[in-house]
């Protein structure tokens, strides 16, 4: 049984809140031994029970600011006066030892890991099935005012915009379909030649034994 | 249940002989009616049972030639003084309507359809799993002389020498587990943004409910 060493790569799930992407994401991290997510660096206090280095790396701010001036985060981003960024170091030694990545980002973090680290880079975007199913979702998540709903709306409008910056687009008609559907993506991409470091020795040991 | 319309794929299998691409083939056409196997035309005289249309288009010499003039063929090819060669129109009215076309050429086929189909485009490369495997399906194949086996052998490792032009690349340890990744890369390749023709309709009235 053969065995070709690859590289991992860097999977990308996007979706407007509401749309599968927390659900997938999961599944995904429970069946594939293969994929391990990704952790980021922040600058807010931890809360109850969250572990260093497996929930976030807990930095600060003066920190964090050096972090991103030595060029060490693959993107990072303000969220309500706190920080947060994607080292690159531990997704490197994860990638070199043929590990996946999984990142639950929006379509500002994509964008910037498309610039970092282009060739890693499998990008998936979650479309809900209907706008009323979204909404519905939006609505018995967020026990919220009106206006929290609308503002919940209005950003996953925005998210939804960005659906054509990404490689695959899976409509989320029901879960286990869905899921997959993800699973294919993620088989199919590890079969990417260019993702398959052992293939020119093997491929040349072959040819050499004719 | 939304169903996004989308453009059929050109799927091309191509690897040394012996490697079980025919197998393999074969498994997907029995399985997924979403795929048909391309139709070549060529000019050599229809055998016992052979049915036009079906297993090739017969032409003369002359019209085949007219073909290649006019454009109309995807790539062709000249073997034991027979033209072979992939008509477009058929492969073209296929994928508009979301049809998937399996090809079962060799590199030399795969880089003219690289040159006329490149979008459309998904190829896949079979691997034996080592040399001795494969020399012993060639022996096992051949019945034939050791200079007849010599030379299948030479033509197994010039195809081999191709792979790095392929999109995918598998090595097939074993037939099951080759195709569960050959299904893979197919519903993949569907979830591809670029081939679903129906997206930016769906995405835009999604946005507009919101």
């Amino acid at each position: 049984m053969v065995e070709i060493s690859r590289r991992g790569l860097m999977f990308v799930l996007s979706s407007p809140s509401g749309a599968g992407k927390t659900t997938l994401s999961r599944m995904l991290l429970e069946t594939d031994p293969g994929v391990i997510m990704s952790v980021s660096a922040t600058t807010r206090r931890p809360r109850p029970g969250e572990q260093e280095g497996k929930d976030y790396y807990f930095v600060s701010t003066e920190d964090f600011g050096l972090m991103v001036n030595r060029g060490e985060l693959l993107e990072h981003a303000k969220v309500f006066g706190n920080y947060y960024g994607t080292p690159k170091a531990p997704v490197e030694q994860a990638l070199q030892v043929g590990q996946d990545v999984l990142f639950d980002i929006d379509w500002q973090g994509t964008q910037q890991l498309e610039e970092n680290a282009r060739a890693d880079l499998v990008r998936v975007f979650i479309l809900p099935p209907s706008t009323m199913e979204l909404e519905r979702r939006l609505r018995a998540r967020a026990q919220d005012s009106d206006d929290v709903v609308a503002s919940r709306m209005a950003k996953a409008s925005e998210e939804m915009s960005h659906w054509a910056e990404y490689d695959y687009v899976i409509v989320n008609n029901d879960i286990d379909s869905s899921f997959a559907k993800l699973q294919a993506i993620l088989t199919a991409e590890r079969c990417k030649r260019e993702r398959q470091t052992g293939l020119s020795d093997f491929a040349k040991q072959l040819r050499e034994g004719l």
